[in-house]
């Protein structure tokens, strides 16, 4: 409930918060429905829900001014008329005796609660929640300020919704993250697990560069929920094999920067499209500077000649944006530092610069080590900082493959 | 549409956005649902939506996997079967020549448009969106992504929109950018305009190392809307001067790069615990080849003594986390790259490396021009990643003052 959630003055953490509590408790979400501080449609809103659903949450609206209306909803929803809950009066009275504040009339709205529900205690405002049982269905209602939402969540909320959870079923989740490969082939590869998913259910989702797979179980013991799922896991690891990078919130470069470090590796990074991006990306993960001595960002081709060594004469011959420059920016780089990889990209990330023989999104990436230097070519079709992101990803995916290589 | 925005795995963003641009054109948003990816549930809740609204947008499920069923379920609220959309095809086959890879069958469901419906071309994806007039609702489905989302919005759906609005009450907001003061300080300037606020309203917002004004008008034309917004903002800047360096979504980085550029100045970036984070976000901007040749990460000492020419004795003596070692960079990288300026980062970005005189957190920063070097310490209180990007921010910033100064 609130108009400026609808008016996208602020973004709804509240229902992430709410979402991730209740699926972490085995609770179904199924719907969830934002409303601005308006009577006739929270009240219509309320009756649609508690027509569909088991149980009803509601959050903000229970504040002082004339907009907070979501007791008044409740009460012409379900046709009980609201009472003064004595205990929520006093706790308010108590409230500003602490504050040294005078309560107005208004403040007293707060204490009201529909008739035969009960006052959900708010140990961090005025505001008390309300918890109501009606026609069969539970209906709550909770501030909508985070701190004091989330308080009366876990204290209140959770345990008396876990206390009613028929035979204790929860949902757990993981995703894998899976780098070199689209979504599509993703699929197909995986086509086989993903035709007999049932529980869990698996969920393929394109993320920038890589591809995100969502498995979640809805078991009746957490240790069955990772059984399952780690099952699962199992069955996609075979098919996908070292694409699978890591898990949950784990990101490229931490996996890169853990492989160089557990094979003693240094890398130095030449980067001219990327502008410092790839450094920026190693330098997130803490304990990088055992691997990573740093780096030139070598925009102007003078740079990439005085620092890197790049001869003019390629860069005339071939242009900047080359398979010949990146695998000279490598090398170039990976002697400067004494490294033992060198990594570069050069590209043209847009939206101006493109020619019909080298358009927008052209990038070359290359990787020099004390045996050979590679490089690759990619074509990224969006925009200029989804461009350079992708060729940080690109140039990080090369270099975990030589990496695989190295341990395989 | 998402499962995994039920299950609280991620915030929805595409909302918040779709909300704030709605209400700027004046479209009063009264419902906004969430639901999993649904087939029944979804086919629902668009009778519903339809029902009750002039228009409906929906956002997510339209990609290539078995999840995705949106395009399904307006087919199926509608009762108009899915048809291909040879322009749509014809698209998907020319994103993956490009790409240089082989679309599936999957992808090609991305190009079935319901009956009587058109497809909204996507310029950064595979999936186009879909735009239905049925029995007086507009019905518009849009991908989840949100960089593919915003474009299509702000190219296709707002303009269409816009044509199609009755006269009335509109929205307009515009965000001042203020840098180099915190929200308190701002508060504190801006009080008295703030205290008359009626129509506009002004809201304060903190930032990422910025403070954020947000100037709301209602008024009954956009004419009028803008008038009352530019005479707040013209009171705004009476007080807050150049602290403003941007409005709505302008960076930093795009400001000082056009000051560099104006002023005709280059700039070269050395950067330690910022790992290329300067540089990345210099070359954000398109055209900044103009006014950056380049920059060294010298994450390591021996980087800083080789390349920057950073004393041994120096650092031995102040540390690298020092205003002496931030300055000698500066002065290195500006002489290397024949740079104008130069500007420099060093800290200890955390969470570990921190010691009892030079905490986590600790950061210097340092300007070099042809006349002087000037230096910068700041503590930061952040994680690692907040405290790199504070860190560039204060950068960024030094490099703005200096560039005042010459036009002042």
């Amino acid at each position: 409930m609130g108009t400026e959630l609808l008016l996208g003055q602020i973004t709804d953490t509240n229902a992430t918060f709410i979402c991730r509590e209740l699926a972490a408790i085995g609770v179904d979400v199924y719907f969830r429905t934002t409303l601005g501080d308006n009577l006739g449609r929270i009240v219509e809103a309320i009756r649609l829900a508690a027509a569909r659903s088991d149980v009803v949450l509601l959050t903000g609206g229970l504040g002082p001014t004339p907009d907070d209306v979501t007791r008044e909803a409740i009460a012409e929803a379900t046709g009980r008329p609201l009472r003064e809950d004595p205990a929520s009066r006093r706790a308010i009275e108590e409230y500003f005796r602490k504050l040294e504040r005078e309560p107005t009339a208004a403040n007293f709205k707060q204490a009201l609660i529909p008739e035969g529900g009960r006052a959900i205690p708010n140990g961090a405002g005025t505001a008390p929640g309300v918890f109501l049982e009606h026609e069969g269905t539970v209906i709550i209602a909770l501030p909508g300020v985070p701190r004091e939402m989330e308080q009366m969540m876990r204290r209140f909320v959770l345990p008396e919704l876990r206390a009613r959870r028929p035979e204790g079923l929860i949902i757990k989740s993981r995703v894998l993250r899976v780098i070199g490969l689209g979504e599509s082939n993703v699929v197909k590869m995986a086509e086989e697990i993903l035709a007999r998913q049932t529980n869990p259910t698996i969920a393929p989702l394109a993320g920038r560069g890589e591809v995100l797979l969502r498995i979640t179980a809805k078991c009746s013991s957490e240790q069955e929920a990772d059984e399952r799922i780690a099952e699962t896991e199992a069955q996609l690891r075979q098919v996908l094999g070292e694409h699978i990078y890591g898990v949950d919130q784990a990101t490229l470069e931490e996996d890169v920067v853990g492989r160089l470090i557990r094979a003693g590796k240094t890398i130095a990074v030449a980067e001219s499209c990327t502008g410092g991006l790839i450094g920026n990306r190693i330098t997130n993960v803490s304990g990088s500077s055992r691997c990573f001595p740093g780096g030139v960002v070598a925009y102007a081709n003078e740079a990439k000649m005085a620092l890197l060594g790049v001869d003019q004469d390629l860069l005339a011959k071939h242009g900047a944006v080359s398979a010949e420059v990146a695998a000279a920016m490598a090398t170039g780089v990976r002697e400067l530092f004494r490294a033992d990889l060198g990594v570069s990209a050069t590209g043209i990330a847009g939206p101006t610069g493109g020619t019909a023989e080298k358009p927008v999104g052209l990038v070359f990436i290359g990787l020099a080590t004390a045996e050979s230097v590679v490089t690759e070519r990619h074509h990224f079709l969006r925009d200029r900082l989804d461009n350079k992101f992708r060729t940080s990803q690109a140039a990080l995916a090369l270099v975990r493959s030589y990496l695989l290589g190295l341990s395989g």
